[in-house]
């Protein structure tokens, strides 16, 4: 078939652009960098949206629009934020085009802009250039506002889902009345996240904090949710910021508080993206193609029919109406695969690749018998079922086929989690692939060498890790507690 | 009171403007012409894309993601589309800022892009670049596919959302077989349009297309949906477009037909925008602020308890929670007002001016007897109710809401559409306002010189005016129809 993919063991790198491609997810544009996100993969991402979005909203939030473009003047407000974007900032410069005789379209050279406008890589300046204006009073507090937008990075080495110049994006940006409810409420979020991770994408993830070298421009802490990858690789999931009074000084936010006093506000921030996609790919997927977890399938359940005749298909169809009914009945998104234009087995493959997580299929065999043949994709086991309770046996096959893929993901992230505790144990571990959990003397400096040497960095200090005395592995001096180290997309 | 607006009798533009601030809708941004949508200016636009969406994907359209950037080049390949967007476009030219010890922070001239970006401000270009690579035979097609995004028009006069530099919207791209199906599905989606603005909007609208000079740049015939505010002017409120085969000549894009021979794909595209919100303001909003349709509030019900002492505020709400009960059984969105810092009067005021549908009053007295205070936002009327089945009776108030403000709008148009059979009279009716149906010879040179003297602009053709011959109102020469002016947003 045209369709196979390079074997994850082969390529594993090809193996991911082949499936994104395949598998109808995405694919590059003209624009260097930037995506064409096609129907099936964003239908992926609105699953995604519409669960976080429900989330987002119990826990407060309300959702808002800030503009794309920011001054540059705003960026350079915030020292540090400023370093940490302005490498990789698309700038527009002028507002006009104009025909010229010779060159054809030209840049119009008289609209030139006054003040260069930045295509927002993240909206913290401009979000709190507006807080200023909403801010007086500690009744004005907490604003809570969460932002679906489109950002820009400009990245020299793009990969589709997992690093492209442009991206998909929520974007919360929260103000508050004192430090522990801002601390409180990034901690929130990552919970929100890693609660996201696991229930949805089932996908486990450690939660913890970064070291301040992998911290976010401009943040105080930043929390994050960090998974393994089928390859060795960490991924960085998501990110929660606890930003101190930074962007409040750097943009004069300032309130009253109870106590009459003026303060300045609180904040946090916090952002998943587009990149989840590439994490969903890479913590489930094989090399017939994608396994989607059930609850963020776009297509739960397909039906292939098997026949020769035209009153075969007819009777089939007839069946399949009622399967269909019971199944949505229930919720469970289904689709009637009946184009006549392939075969099954051409079908089968292609939903295989496409991951969706039950199919059944029916023939003229299965209406005398009263069976249906169900098969999964993420053990690809097949069987042949009754049709009576049909639909209750699927709901309860696609929980288990969650359940699973999640248990898979758990497995493997165990078997790849190593500790080291001498340099040499260290460098081979972290070149064989996994998480590898190590002591570390807490200095940048360090971090730094290791990263040199080894192309790992620290993906997190973990939660789920308990203080321990020990010798950092590369400097040999006093630490405190293990932290979590890999390579990473 | 500090929330009052300017009449509308008094300066309709600054009421607009009040209005939208004063509401929480929107405001203006740091970035000239760019908006900061607030969040329940938001919430209206999401309850908007809900449905809308919800529309497309009941007429068989995905949504899928495409760069927000478009090469310089990809412009000039259809010549009346470049014509059209070239003056109003933001050219992004670098990719980098560095820091400068003499002037801080500045765009890195070595970072300088070798083609210049266009920030989209609506996206064929680079659809119909990507479905090159996806159509190769008719079996390809149709491709029915919808974008949400922003886009940016660089605006010299701006109003929040009704011109703004950016602005968020869809936009419907569609590629087809047949010109016969091409010119259907613009047609569909036009109905589409024309049904949201009148069930769910409660706005009239005409519908037809427009003359040649007003299409969009690139089309060979536009619909459109055209509503008429309060002050007498009309606005456009969405566009559905019949391409032709301009963007597949321009991008190449042929498909094998069942005869086996090449063909150029048909195409439409269709949107609507964050204006839409506008219209709902101007379409049925009063001196004491928004009224909203209920089926477009982000809060539909919303309840004042009135009390002086602590056990009273508790046995109201105690009854309270009973009403959201059955409201929200009902799919009614309910807010219970229940702060304490501030006073009926000034939470009344506050309702009226974000126009939530109906509110309901409860005291002590209520208790005792039975009742609530009903009052409508459209009507200002009050009325004491029995609480007995008060959810079913306010679903229905609901609906008897939904249909007056319809019904208001719709004769008001009524009221202000006229015909005009000479100049002097066209002139005349113009400048009160309102839709001037008249007389015109069916060319631009007449439509230019109309809008140059007069301000209006032929806004549709319309579907519901049946042709008549007759003498254009301003040559005299022949006419086939009645065509719609007015002054317009």
């Amino acid at each position: 078939m045209a369709k196979e993919l390079t074997p994850r063991s082969e390529n594993y790198s090809q193996w991911y652009n082949d499936l994104v491609t395949k598998a109808d997810l995405a694919e590059n544009s003209a624009v260097r960098g930037s995506m064409v996100i096609k129907p099936y993969g964003y239908a992926i991402w609105e699953k995604m949206q519409q669960v976080l979005d429900g989330m987002f909203k119990e826990t407060g939030h309300q959702n808002a629009y800030f503009p794309l473009f920011i001054p540059k003047s705003f960026f350079s407000k915030e020292a540090s934020h400023v370093e940490g974007f302005a490498k990789e900032c698309a700038v527009v410069t002028h507002y006009r085009l104009k025909a010229d005789e010779k060159l054809g379209i030209i840049v119009d050279p008289d609209a030139k802009l006054e003040e260069e406008l930045i295509v927002r890589p993240t909206s913290e300046t401009i979000i709190w250039d507006t807080y200023r204006r909403w801010v007086q009073s500690y009744r004005d507090l907490p604003i809570l506002i969460n932002q679906w937008a489109n950002v820009v990075r400009w990245e020299m080495r793009t990969r589709l889902f997992l690093r492209t110049a442009e991206f998909l994006w929520q974007e919360g940006h929260t103000a508050h009345a004192t430090e522990r409810e801002a601390i409180a409420e990034a901690e929130q979020m990552l919970r929100v996240y890693a609660t996201f991770a696991r229930e949805y994408m089932a996908m486990p993830v450690l939660t913890g904090v970064k070291s301040p070298n992998e911290r976010f421009a401009g943040a105080v802490e930043t929390y994050c949710i960090e998974a393994l990858m089928q390859d060795g690789k960490a991924l960085q999931a998501g990110t929660s910021h606890f930003l101190g009074q930074n962007f409040a000084k750097a943009f004069d936010v300032k309130f009253v508080n109870k106590e009459n006093t003026q303060e300045y506000v609180w904040a946090t921030s916090w952002g998943v993206s587009t990149r989840l996609i590439g994490a969903l790919i890479m913590a489930h997927s094989d090399d017939n193609g994608l396994v989607l977890p059930p609850r963020l399938a776009p297509i739960q359940v397909v039906i292939v029919p098997i026949f020769k005749k035209e009153e075969e298909f007819a009777a089939i169809t007839e069946r399949v109406q009622e399967v269909m009914k019971e199944l949505r009945k229930r919720g469970i998104t289904v689709k009637y695969d009946d184009r006549d234009t392939h075969k099954p087995g051409f079908k089968f493959a292609e939903w295989e690749m496409k991951g969706v997580p039950v199919r059944l299929a029916i023939g003229p065999r299965d209406l005398e018998k009263g069976t249906v043949e169900v098969a999964r994709r993420d053990t690809l086991e097949k069987e042949t079922l009754q049709f009576i309770h049909i639909a209750e046996k699927i709901e309860h096959l696609l929980e288990k086929i969650q359940e699973n893929i999640y248990q898979k993901a758990f497995d493997y992230r165990e078997q790849n989690t190593f500790k080291a505790d001498n340099w040499e144990d260290f460098k081979t571990k972290i070149e064989a692939g996994g998480f590898v959990l190590a002591h570390w003397d807490g200095t940048t400096e360090t971090e730094i060498r290791i990263k040199e040497e080894t192309k790992a960095t620290i993906r997190v200090i973990a939660d789920n890790i308990a203080p321990e005395t020990g010798k950092c592995v590369y400097s040999g001096n006093e630490s405190k507690r293990r932290v979590v180290f890999a390579k990473a997309y």
